[in-house]
């Protein structure tokens, strides 16, 4: 799932586009209107009305999604979830709703005709991370509507903003444009998958499949609802994301041949190696002393540095961001290396990480046990950068690995993709770009996502279509307990449900007009 | 709890004690019989006539024990354990059981006046292990009876041989002592703890108090009941154990000051210190590159060498018990170094050892989860040899990280305690011994156990006096899944519960005997 960072600094009072919208006065308000808008202000109109009136059946939509659990990681629900989001597909309007087989979890795949001249296609996700009942304050799979102070009215819950919150304010937009007897003013393809969370192992089936990629290879790019806006109403675009690798080591003594194949009393480590200690050795192996800088052999050495202009799009990006909430959100006193904001953003945007998620060996529960464990895990996140891939990187760590006397731990790769690259001229950013700046509000660009999202399919052979994210709205917690989503904004900068759907019907109207001048900048 | 490490060659044919002891041949049966069951062989027949009446009652005992869990790492049934412990005290002739407040889980104080000349301390846990009834084949506190190949009628179950099987056996011989109109022959001081698996932090205020310790102060020595035979029927004696502390490694931003204060998504490495990787460099500096030696600094600086009376023991033991036995009931193929056998167990005996119990950081659950934790630990144990102390070791583990930039680490002790040693000439070790020669057994003697129990409470100032283990008997699997204990046996070189029960009247009745001629020697 992308991380988005949103810490922006407050310049001046941005545009109040709802209190905007809302006010009488339609010279003014035109004015604030995307182009297809002020070309079509009763269509604009009759979109928003609908969106309006059917604002609870969307939250009910909604509500309905997260309560139905479907997390990968867990092999949990992931059938209901996948049909449950093929019927919300089908009463949007799309045909031919088809459940695409892979080796993992299904994808999706659907198309909407609209006998338009451009095509747009649509990544969706349907699965979510997983969530501790006893870590969230309302009850993961509930999708209780609550206020929050200073946001509004909320939905809490697992995938309320990663990633069924946007993807259903999307379907919103579907519902008014057709509710308001508008033609969709763009050809949709639709592809889904249920494991995003967990690397994306299959996705490459879907997207792969004969009939899927000759329905993408029509497209003029492809994007994702995104709940884009920070609690202060900005936005961050970004113009690609790095890869990623997840990946288990694991030590044993059954793998090693040292040490005992299962847990035995402590008091032998006198006299056997210990699978545990041969693990955090291998880990200490993988990064400088401080933890802080990838030690594998040669996996940094494809990492392109960025250009002048992704250095200037940081600068920019640092003058405009706020450090102090950033580290306030993050609860961090430091960067590392005790580097500068705008260092600390290079890095985010461009540095190859070694990252422990997590360790899990040998006896974990309250207090102690004398065991000497058989076995120790390490669960690794390794982030790319271009132009570093996904296998040479799997390959250097193996080899590595091997290098230092670790050849027998083992490396299970779960997950994971290159890093994906869109140009800052292509229609699904320009479009996206103009949608923010009509509704008044300059987005902060940045080279790439520190997250990862397997927009490589897209971007990368053969398809080699522009891919991003967008929309307005805001919501925080993925991956976190309380997760979040706003459905009524009590902040006028940021839009709730309703005002995300309306930013994703312009952003159509807006890639259909956009698409006939820079239709092949891909 | 004592990890006895059995594993006995069988040389020649050993006295079958169950069929000799049923033969009507009544002078053959003699020559067997300890010195006190010569002189009085219709108290001896007497005293095993009431264990084998009264074998129903006390495997229903053992089983109403195990029925109750009790188990200080989860603060579970602790207070049921100790009433329960506390009542069949009371049937078993003690009096004045008193329930003892610690600043931890209480222990128990109770004696048995018999008049006798000498009197005894014993040492009893009520607490028990973990245990994860998936692991199990019966449920752990189920204490089945099932028959099991080879080793005859066995009680399955959490407890089973560590302790509450031997401990019933013992209160199994008082009843048959008494139900046979015999007074005790040795005056008896009992003191529990509920802490044993924990490392026994409460365990001196227990032993502290003043009327406990005044009541000690008159016993010849200490003992813990043990079902000490191997699976071959052969026994090993250890003149002590190792110390040992427990404790947890703790790394976190909220101590550290660098990195998240808690779990953040994982894209932020780039940006940010991990208290997983800081927690794995300092680990890693705990130990040689192998991580087989400790390299805490000065840590085994006090560790005593093997004299040359140990060294030989060691060497009698190595040609005595089987090396591929061993190897296969660990689940191993080399020991630490490629060492020999005799070396081995000279590790086993002399090494103070640094090891990992557990590792416990960030997303514990199946697959991945991309978040850099805010916080992992590391559960180790570390085992010491005289004269390390606890106290000290502890000190030189933090001095240690501080030295090495891990001050902010938090090291917290759960448990532990100092090396215990009694000397071989000793009451409690040379009436062991007789008693396991009268039963054709020549023990193996070792200086001490790889394992550790809070003996030096009893060893040490200002008490010093003799502890030790005794008893017949088998069972496995302490702190492992499947946890058993004889309680029929189907092989005539291991002792079932009644014979073990037998065994525990003979060591009380030789003790009085030795007490006489050796009180004074501690």
């Amino acid at each position: 799932m992308p991380n988005s960072s949103n810490s922006h600094q407050s310049k001046g009072q941005p545009t109040d586009r709802r209190t905007f919208l809302q006010s009488a006065a339609a010279a003014a308000a035109l004015t604030a209107m995307p182009g297809w808008a002020q070309a079509h202000p009763d269509d604009f109109s009759a979109i928003r009305g609908e969106i309006e009136k059917r604002h609870d059946e969307a939250v009910k939509r909604l509500q309905t999604w997260i309560r139905q659990p479907s997390i990968a990681a867990e092999n949990r629900g992931m059938n209901e979830g996948c049909e449950l989001m093929m019927e919300m597909l089908r009463e949007a309007g799309f045909s031919g709703v088809k459940k695409m087989p892979t080796d993992g979890q299904p994808g999706v795949f659907a198309t909407l005709d609209a006998g338009a001249p451009k095509t747009l296609g649509l990544y969706f996700m349907y699965d979510v991370k997983q969530a501790d009942p006893a870590e969230w304050s309302s009850p993961p799979f509930e999708a209780a509507l609550l206020d929050k102070p200073g946001l509004g009215k909320i939905i809490m819950g697992r995938g309320a903003v990663n990633q069924k919150g946007p993807e259903a304010t999307l379907l919103a937009a579907f519902h008014a444009i057709r509710g308001a007897g508008k033609n969709m003013p763009i050809n949709l393809v639709f592809v889904a998958e249920g494991e995003e969370e967990i690397g994306s192992p299959h996705f490459p089936q879907v997207a792969g499949n004969p009939e899927v990629a000759a329905a993408l290879k029509k497209c003029s790019g492809v994007f994702m609802p995104f709940a884009s806006q920070g609690l202060d109403g900005e936005v961050s675009m970004f113009l690609g994301a790095k890869g990623v690798i997840e990946c288990e080591l694991t030590s044993s003594g059954e793998r090693w041949g040292r040490g005992p194949r299962k847990d035995v009393h402590s008091s032998n480590k006198a006299r056997l190696d210990s699978p545990a200690w041969h693990l955090v050795e291998a880990l200490a192996s993988l990064v400088s002393p401080d933890g802080n800088d990838p030690a594998i052999e040669g996996y940094a050495a494809k990492a392109r540095p960025l250009s002048s202009a992704e250095k200037k799009m940081v600068g920019e990006a640092a003058r405009r961001m706020n450090e102090a909430e950033a580290k306030k959100l993050l609860g961090v006193d430091h960067w590392v290396h005790d580097v500068s904001w705008e260092q600390s953003l290079e890095l985010l945007v461009a540095r190859p990480t070694v990252n422990i998620e997590g360790l899990v060996g040998g006896y974990t529960g309250p207090g102690g046990k004398t065991i000497l464990p058989g076995k120790a895990v390490a669960k690794l996140d390794l982030r790319l950068v271009p132009d570093m891939t996904a296998a040479e990187s799997l390959a250097l760590l193996k080899a590595h690995l091997a290098k230092k006397g670790f050849s027998d731990i083992d490396v299970n790769m779960t997950g994971g993709y290159d890093p994906t690259s869109t140009p800052a001229d292509s229609a699904v950013i320009r479009a996206a770009t103009a949608v923010y700046k009509n509704n008044g509000i300059d987005p902060v660009i940045l080279p790439r996502l520190a997250g990862s999202w397997p927009g490589y399919v897209f971007t990368g052979e053969p398809l080699r279509l522009p891919a991003g994210h967008f929309g307005l709205g805001h919501g925080n917690g993925a991956h976190a307990p309380d997760e979040y989503y706003v459905i009524e904004s009590g902040n006028p900068r940021v839009q709730g449900m309703d005002g995300a759907a309306l930013s994703h019907a312009e952003y159509l109207y807006e890639l259909a007009q956009v698409g006939s001048s820079a239709g092949s900048q891909r």
